[in-house]
């Protein structure tokens, strides 16, 4: 029954949908800047970003695409792409990836990045935006607020900017600001005036420091995101300089998804290298979800099947979500495609060929976690239109209470 | 000298010891049970737990036993299951463990579950107890007792609880009930008659509410378990929605582990993902032991050699087990000794084969893991007798002081 | 352009720097006094310490090196070990090694080892010293200081160590001493009196006690390592059991390498378990570092290259280091180069043989992690002089801003 290379073929045909996402890069890029956006830390003398994983994966697979050897070396790779400038290389990358929607995460740019609407026209995708709620509450304050109005008009303008069409989901990055170990609880109104009229207070001479690392505020805006009703994404594990990468471990999040009770799905991206801890709680907490984005292209070929294979040893395999995290460089977009597609393949055709999974069995689980379980999550927040666009989801058949495989795919 | 699949042969003919595991439900069970046992969360709506690494292992593994096609769809499964009644499945699946003795954790049954008597008569195998202590002090709560009368009371109770014939290892819980991030000193007796006191009376107004998970408490339940002498079974690692993981991590046993200094035998419940933590513990501490129960079938045939391999990194050959910790499902109590065959196997036969290992260490290792180290720590406390039936164990030969493989196998 | 086996070629003719490493015995060893050195533990009676995966190697690859044949019984490794003497066994095997340089931690020695200049007598390698700070500190207390002067005295001790020929990094224990969850900012000079004034007290009365365990001067400790401006190494992770495994967690350390930000190389050694989270610190912080010593002969030729896929999943190819961490069987000098070579090689020959590395590019990761890196941190404090006996090194090469490969090797 299985042909070879039968999963292989159909992941590489899937239309993804990229469920966590940032911009590409808009202008060119001198060997410095490129250099910079190759590593989640920077460039630093004498030792090339183009010297680890991510570079050698770059240069291995991204190079043909700018018509370059496979394993160009980083000078001529850096030459060709300002040659060909932003627009085209975005094109050729964002094309390639091959994913039929882009959700993108538009509250970091420290770079011009392209916009959601331009990420759909450079890889004529669909693409949709997540709203990261730190900004949304740092520019409450930036424009100046009453400690006691911050509950209300951050809980407003939170709701405002989730109505925005194209709006699918928000994030956090409370794993930066205060890391996980936090009280789990909903903070007292009292308590959230409390800790806003400190943070705004400390905020004001230097008109500028409103950056929100209060636990308080941090936990009140969790209990807020819940609020919103929408998928809610939380940066977890791996990340840049900025992070205590141990406060970030998902498991500390515990008491507070009991809390929460699965009022909305909670979207544990990136995790690497606690994506056990994660699969964990994905297993026994019903709308807790997982993904390995970041880990797929930083790792690279070379290793991410390999976290792929500890990511779902007990995953169920409707909790498992693809994402590239991509940022910057549309390099990174292409690459996540690829590694996911090329690491899931070869688990899923191992396990076919041991007589372990069976096809059909395998091809469901590739649809499901390339494709399916995040429009079965972001549907109903706008993606639903698309369902159209991708074809009749794998996700949805009509199933006996036990559930299971009673569907040709 | 290496026979080609001989390890797999030896293993796939050795009369496991499963030191670890609860009953099987002597109940017929509806597609929705079925469902809701396979797996450590909950059967959530319009997710089958089928559609997990266990899932797809008991289609593929179980289903034969039933007379099914391997890959057997979901439906199919729950209606020959119901067909053949629980007394047929749980024989056949028991039998197909093929282990020589069960030892059965009886203090946990939501569902109706065979006894060990039960589970001997079905498998064919001995059947041991071991006492789970904070069901013992529950009782002893629930029954009425004075707060500075409860240490006693609960040391006689398990001191009685362990002279029942059968008994042959104390287990405790206290992974679920405080993790282990605990004061790790023998707590004095007037401060557990404190915490005592107000478990008591918080308990006694709603008649009921005597669950154990004051720290004094545990600390001191952990401590009675040393004085009685018998091995100490705890839960590590993974478990059920009950539990915070990061708790859970053996390690932070430590001061604890080296407080105890090696007075029973500790043995380190099922570990994963912290099963490198736990092998850690069993390298540095004489009488520390470990096991990757629970993560075997859950992992399934695809990732227990993955589970294994790391398990057995650095630790001693004489510290590892099996155990299923199979609960509930007799599926499981088949699948944890299918999965433990052939992950070890397949490991094992590796190393023969790169010549990193002889066969006759090989043979030993295998037959140490699965059978003698159990044997060895069990049985001055009941398992004596089994050594007929068992065989002579490969692991009492005459050794030279520096200890090592002096003797064929 | 891939000869088949090219890396193993490579990496079998490298001449390695292992830049951590203890002396090894200079005494003959009783049966038991060998099966003592071979753990991380002690020897318990009735299990032997060869019946590890460290054990096995040794009979494996250690016992032809004593002319015995592979996998030869422990008894026959004991007396035939004996037989030659522990000159003689420490000649073949430091040999074997194919070190160019070793360096040497000469701050632990409960049993009679190598100096740094028999060392480099026994293997024909140069050999170099790493001082370790704690011997220093509590040399200082032994010695008699007033606690307000212990702070300089302590100072001026280091830097008289460090001044010695042949030094060329410090090293510190703080994992075992306090763990990691310190505060990381540098003490105040008040606080480290008060401290000093405690520990002095509390050691005089036993005239022995003087051994470094308060924070407040490990933390001391650490601030005094970077004034002194040479590569500090770190114990993190795996050792034996006077540890705290969970403290040794290198993530911990992140707020202190954040305020020391670079002011000297930090080399996070052996890492196992957590050796992804010193990946993660290594990629985002410049002048951290890491090895795997330790974990490569106590896993084994069987795990070792897990261990350094794990390890390199995301460490840039500069940033990795090859150490042994041997101390007291020279064997274990051996098997560390042995497991470091065969489970790199393994690695990078797989990605070249699936052309997802070049193999320039593998024999320029391999020559770096093997020994230039190590060559390039410590070059400036006394390695310069071996760049003549290794030839010139592959990591000086003149290369445009954005680095890459732009040499042939």
């Amino acid at each position: 029954m299985a042909t070879p290379g039968a999963v292989h073929e159909a992941l590489a045909g899937l239309e993804l949908v990229d469920h966590h996402c940032h911009g590409a890069v808009t202008s060119g890029l001198t060997p410095e800047e490129l250099a910079s956006l190759l590593t989640e830390g920077e460039a630093w003398p004498g030792v090339s970003p183009f010297d680890t994983p991510a570079g050698v994966a770059v240069r291995r697979h991204c190079a043909p695409l700018l018509d370059l050897p496979r394993h160009a070396p980083p000078a001529d790779y850096a030459t060709r792409r300002a040659e060909l400038g932003p627009q085209e290389v975005n094109r050729r990358f964002l094309r390639a990836a091959g994913a039929g929607a882009f959700l993108v995460d538009t509250g970091y740019a420290p770079h011009p990045l392209t916009s959601p609407a331009e990420l759909a026209a450079a890889s004529g995708a669909a693409a949709f935006e997540v709203v990261r709620l730190e900004q949304v509450a740092e520019t409450v304050a930036a424009r100046g607020v009453e400690p006691d109005e911050y509950a209300a008009r951050f809980r407003a303008a939170a709701e405002e900017a989730v109505r925005r069409p194209g709006v699918v989901a928000v994030k956090s990055v409370a794993a930066y600001r205060t890391g996980f170990a936090l009280d789990p609880a909903r903070p007292a109104h009292a308590e959230v005036t409390g800790a806003a009229r400190r943070w705004l207070a400390a905020a004001a001479p230097e008109g500028g420091g409103t950056r929100l690392t209060d636990p308080v505020l941090v936990r009140h805006l969790l209990w807020t995101a819940v609020d919103l009703g929408l998928p809610l994404q939380l940066h977890t594990g791996f990340g840049d300089a900025d992070l205590r990468l141990h406060h970030a471990d998902p498991a500390l999040l515990t008491d507070w998804l009991r809390l929460v009770s699965g009022a909305v799905p909670v979207l544990l991206l990136h995790c690497w290298p606690y994506h056990r801890q994660a699969a964990y709680l994905a297993a026994v907490f019903e709308r807790v979800y997982l993904d390995v984005g970041l880990a797929l292209h930083h790792t690279g070929p070379a290793r991410c099947r390999a976290v792929l294979e500890e990511a779902l040893e007990i995953t169920p395999f409707r909790k498992l979500l693809y994402s590239s995290d991509a940022y910057g460089l549309a390099e990174f977009h292409h690459l996540g495609a690829l590694c996911f597609r090329q690491g899931l393949a070869g688990l899923l055709q191992a396990r076919v060929d041991a007589d372990e999974l069976s096809l059909p069995d395998a091809l469901r689980i590739a649809a499901w976690t390339g494709r399916d379980n995040a429009l079965r999550l972001y549907g109903p927040h706008g993606l639903q239109g698309l369902h159209g666009l991708f074809g009749p989801p794998v996700s949805d058949p009509a199933r006996d209470p036990s559930g299971g495989p009673t569907r040709k795919v």
